[in-house]
């Protein structure tokens, strides 16, 4: 078969810091699909996209030809609206446990494709399947069965959805084009806009524990997701969130469950709770429902009761006990005063250390491993007070984790600590 | 076996704009020479380098890594200084054939390792297979005993040199990656050095033709080298000399034969002979060999002797005649008046496409095909005389070969002549 372009005048025109066309991108990402386009023609082609950038319209260019290498998911037949949150990833964000079942129970239906956790930040899936039986898999029919009847779906995307970026994402794993914020923003994209939902809120975290280190960055990939999302007809809004502490007081799979579990109950730490709320209140207006409160849901037991429903429906036992690991450790204070600052990448990869997360995507993950949290930036603590608890089964992980804490808080007084909202601002 | 580095991190360090450390550079090369990096990491960081760039030291470092990567040789037993020539590449470059047996003649052995074309620049070796029976593979004792007693060699490097460069150089060419000087320039530097000469004398070209389209970009890859080969022990000089017009009046493999032996002969075209003996004068003065006149070796005929011993040596017959192309083809002067230009990039493109070159390596050329220059810029033409005469035996290539030359001169009046020097600059 003749090819309609050549890959290296398809790289050098990027090289040579001119803008690709859209016949150009549409061919080579369908090339390299096709296995036409080398591996390692698309990684020099990754680096150049990296080092000298996309316009806008080559993005968006690029997100459709992902788009186009796979299958599109159709919610339209519901009778209901939907609604679908994303995270960028962050130490602690157990978000979508509260938040899917809370906008359900609101009215408006969250088909949530969700992913596993890679490095220091978790996975909405490896937190779920802490609880007994739950299970990640469903067939595009139960998905839509299930957001039918109960509202909610938390599971793993199906190979069919773009599957060029399942390809690219590995290939830029290993050869350091990971941090490209075209490559970053049409990855995300494309399977959200293939997923099919009419309303989409991204929370696009900024700060040591999130993938975008500075407000700038961050920005960029926000400003860039919500245009691809509307170019696309779907309803985009993004909120900047803070990443540089992390959220709540719990991180690992089994302990963020917990958590989560309180924040349904009406409980739970307040910053999780208010992040909840600013990310549940966007779904529903961006479906259209004004007249609910989101917090009367989580209050009155609404919440909780879709909860109870989405995790049977998936296998799940809502009143299992949930897993907890055999050994614990605890890491003191070594001042009397106010806790200044919690580097929220430091307890991110202390809790990846202590089995919560992996380094390969075939290994296992501890379902009880992470760090509990006893004191937050701004509280009082005393010299010899346990600051965090380290969980894990197996104890020889305790020496590196303790390591990855080095440094990681400080305590002082209390005019020393920056308060940092957690919303920082909305783009959309 | 445990690696010192990840490839990951090699890779990130050239695209934040660092620079490499020594040990980082000797990893990759070997371990990419071990398919430890693999090619799809090995493109990406290419792909870096040409956009980031390398410090002296970085290109000095990844050099050193290429000879690390093969064997030397060693010619420290001839009774003789050797010295050695390189061209970048050029449009009717066939400035070896004269120049290794002139050189001889005048007391320096040129242990002469050559390529052969791929693409619009013609191969040195495809040129001397021209001639019956000449063969360009030699073992190295061979190679040895024929430098000592005939003086000049011109043959195929072995495998042994450098076989990092080998591999990175076929994956360059897939990659859009060719263009990056500090590669280039390692490239071509590694196998000089692990070669042994102890005088090399660089021909940088410049202007449409070469691979150096600009003097800025030639001089940069020419005081690159120089440095390069200076820092490894090997005196070193560049000549930037004019490639915007062919060399003299043939591009093809046959026919430059036959005007390197006309050359050889004491005649031949002036910018041809100039550029032989400004080359000849670098290399023998490099060697020390300050009492002998290039110009009376040519004139007396010492130089043809050599010459006709070398293709001996290899086999070849310096008595038979040349091939010639069955068909030919006139193109003619439309208008009356001076040749104020010829491109180089459109002859050699059409000497191409007549057979000359080739478009893949395993691909044949034809001994005979190419381009009969009738007229060079400063020189009188009139409407209807042969410009240019194309050679081929396949006569279904004239008219791609004719398009090549569209727009490839222009006929106005003598002051409309931009007068080149052949030799631009030396760079030592």
């Amino acid at each position: 078969m003749s090819e309609s372009f050549d890959a290296v005048d398809v790289i050098r025109t990027k090289r040579d810091r001119s803008e690709l066309s859209s016949e150009q991108i549409a061919w080579v990402v369908d090339a390299y699909t096709r296995e036409v386009v080398a591996d390692e023609q698309m990684s020099a082609l990754a680096m150049a996209i990296l080092l000298n950038g996309m316009s806008r319209r080559e993005i968006s260019d690029w997100t459709a030809a992902m788009i186009a290498s796979g299958e599109r998911m159709d919610f339209s037949a519901l009778s209901r609206p939907t609604a679908d949150k994303h995270s960028t990833g962050g130490v602690g964000d157990k978000i979508t446990l509260p938040l899917a079942p809370l906008v359900a129970a609101c009215g408006v239906a969250v088909p949530q494709l969700s992913g596993r956790g890679l490095g220091h930040t978790g996975g909405t899936l490896d937190k779920l399947e802490a609880i007994p039986g739950w299970c990640a898999s469903l067939s595009n029919e139960a998905m839509l069965e299930q957001l039918e009847h109960v509202g909610a779906v938390v599971c793993a995307a199906g190979s069919g959805l773009a599957p060029a970026d399942k390809r690219l994402y590995a290939l830029r794993d290993v050869t350091g084009t990971v941090e490209a914020i075209p490559l970053i923003a049409s990855s995300i994209m494309s399977k959200k806009i293939a997923e099919g939902t009419g309303v989409l809120v991204l929370d696009v975290k900024v700060g040591s524990g999130a993938f975008m280190k500075t407000e700038t960055d961050a920005r960029e990939l926000a400003e860039t997701m919500v245009a691809l999302g509307t170019d696309a007809g779907v309803r985009t809004v993004a909120l900047l969130t803070d990443m540089s502490t992390p959220l709540g007081r719990t991180a690992g799979n089994g302990l963020e469950v917990r958590e989560s579990v309180e924040v349904l109950a009406g409980g739970g730490p307040e910053d999780v709770v208010e992040l909840t709320l600013a990310l549940a209140r966007e779904m529903l207006q961006g479906a259209g429902v004004t007249d609910v409160d989101p917090a009367d849901a989580l209050a009155d037991g609404r919440a909780m009761d879709v909860w109870r429903r989405m995790i049977s429906a998936q296998g799940g036992d809502p009143d299992a006990p949930l897993p907890t690991a055999q050994e614990t450790h605890q890491v003191v204070a070594d001042a009397d005063g106010v806790l200044t600052r919690l580097d929220a990448l430091a307890v991110g990869v202390s809790a990846w250390r202590l089995g919560a997360g992996r380094a390969r995507k075939e290994d296992p993950v501890q379902a009880g491993a992470g760090v509990e949290i006893h004191a937050r930036p701004g509280e009082q603590v005393r010299a010899g007070q346990p600051l965090l608890t380290l969980h894990t089964d197996t104890p020889e992980r305790f020496a590196r984790a303790v390591e990855a804490l080095d440094g990681a808080w400080g305590i002082g007084t209390a005019d020393e600590v920056v308060p940092t909202p957690i919303v920082i601002d909305r783009i959309a």
